[in-house]
């Protein structure tokens, strides 16, 4: 932890996809690149086995609540319900602290 | 948002390995066996693409505590430190709020 560590937020999306891509990647590259865009934006992180989990890290809850308003976000939104997602869980978390570690 | 909603606690490990298994595999069973009998664990998702990304769940601040100074747990992050991990990263946060969708 650092000593000037101030807490952040974490957005973590685990989910579940349906069979068939119907379009999911290209929109999955085009959220993440639109997502670096938004104010407030961090870092995002994704990995997929029979669980999918996306955390994307935002300096503020307003940065957070603006990114899922965008317009296009939305619409993906409505397309994951309609085609992409058998099931999935959003939860929005406070980072409170981290330590990291790296092979010298 | 559930009208309960009782904060509770995240872990997010990221991580890349190292080449080669090494006894990974093994372990990293073990320890989500392990990490499900501790008290006050919730649930643990896991996924490996580029990056891995396990999340655990916690009702506390101090189940993750004495996870994290488990016996077994201690040997295995010795390990992580020595052989499995070129980089990793552990976020502890408070979940503040979650929603969920399941497909009818």
């Amino acid at each position: 932890m650092k000593k000037d560590f101030k807490p952040y937020y974490a957005v973590i999306f685990t989910s579940i996809r349906t069979d068939g891509d119907n379009g999911y990647a290209k929109m999955a590259n085009l959220m993440e690149t639109l997502a670096k865009k938004q104010k407030g934006y961090i870092r995002i992180d994704s990995a997929r086995d029979k669980v999918g989990i996306t955390v994307s890290y935002w300096k503020t809850l307003d940065s957070i609540s603006n990114w899922k308003q965008q317009s296009d976000h939305l619409i993906a939104q409505q397309l994951g319900i309609k085609k992409w997602y058998e099931w999935y869980n959003v939860r929005i978390c406070k980072v409170e602290r981290e330590y990291e570690f790296q092979q010298q």
